[in-house]
């Protein structure tokens, strides 16, 4: 028999609960326990209506909040692919699309071609939405990184270089939040010797 | 000096970190490790975006998931409150208050006042937003529950005449979604004698 649309929508919900063990590289904010990807997508959603104002253009605030909330769902099969690791970063690609196959293919039709097409958008990073998610995707961790003293900066030894290098396009979503994420979370890290000054 | 506008955004950011540390009385689908209230409620977002189409009433979806986003954070300071613990919940209200005052008073003026309305919203529970909302977070750990086969159910020896007073207006925000999780999360459980049937 074939499956109701809502019981394809609760199967694909009780597989997203899997996210919550999807370990990330950041520490919380008590310098101890690694954050998850629901724990980081939360937070994101939370920055994204508190700060929505500074995005550089108008955005679409619902269809940005859609893209956060499922961002990070690939890495259920895909696991997390820390940002400094540029071995893993080559196979990402590959190993996301196809959970992405998977995963939203739990879905009903119309809703998995919307959260496939969203997540795409995200990953390419072309469009307003898109800019405004990635720019919380990196300012998140910046802000959490800086409140444990850059401890994981310091402990997996990053650069100044590759921040900025993984921040190239966080002013293109807002211009005042990069400045300010700059400033007070990346650069007193800087002078500290907790990032290293290459 | 005054604090900037951005600076009080950003503190309340890093504050609302720690609800990645208040536990629930929920188990994740690993039927091991307890979910804490971030993680509930990015799970709550994305049940609200995927089964929005269920809801008695049109719904604002923005409104809604706006008010879901922040619906436990002053648990921060409050703490969670068992929905089966008669003698917590008495000071729950009180409580709540007095957190709700600090963690939104350190957003600028207009944010705060928008995000306490929101809370306001929902804990009385009567737009159509709210009732919605609280369907969700009545669904969502009855799904966790049936998945890790009524675990914390049973541990907590809780009744199906519990169940059916916290979900008593579980159908007013969806008579679909309640019809579905009584029959598909509640009822197996009551059969299998997870859930007390007095």
């Amino acid at each position: 028999m074939e499956k109701q649309r809502i019981d394809r929508q609760f199967e694909f919900l009780l597989e997203a609960d899997k996210e919550k063990f999807i370990e990330r590289k950041t520490l919380k904010s008590d310098g101890k326990t690694f954050e998850n990807d629901a724990e980081h997508a939360w937070h994101m959603v939370l920055m994204c209506l508190l700060l929505g104002e500074y995005s550089n253009e108008d955005i679409d605030m619902l269809k940005t909040i859609s893209m956060i909330v499922i961002h990070d769902i690939v890495e259920i099969d895909a696991g997390d692919t820390y940002a400094y690791d540029s071995e893993a970063k080559k196979s990402q690609r590959e190993r996301e699309l196809k959970a992405a196959k998977r995963i939203f293919g739990l879905l009903p039709d119309d809703q998995c071609k919307k959260f496939k097409a969203l997540w795409e958008e995200f990953e390419e990073g072309k469009t307003k939405e898109a800019k405004f998610a990635h720019a919380m995707d990196n300012i998140q961790p910046a802000m959490l990184n800086n409140s444990t003293d850059g401890k994981m900066w310091a402990k997996n030894k990053v650069s100044l270089k590759q921040i900025l290098e993984r921040n190239k396009n966080t002013s293109d979503g807002s211009v005042t939040l990069w400045d300010y994420a700059y400033n007070n979370f990346i650069l007193p890290n800087v002078e500290k010797g907790r990032i290293e000054n290459d």
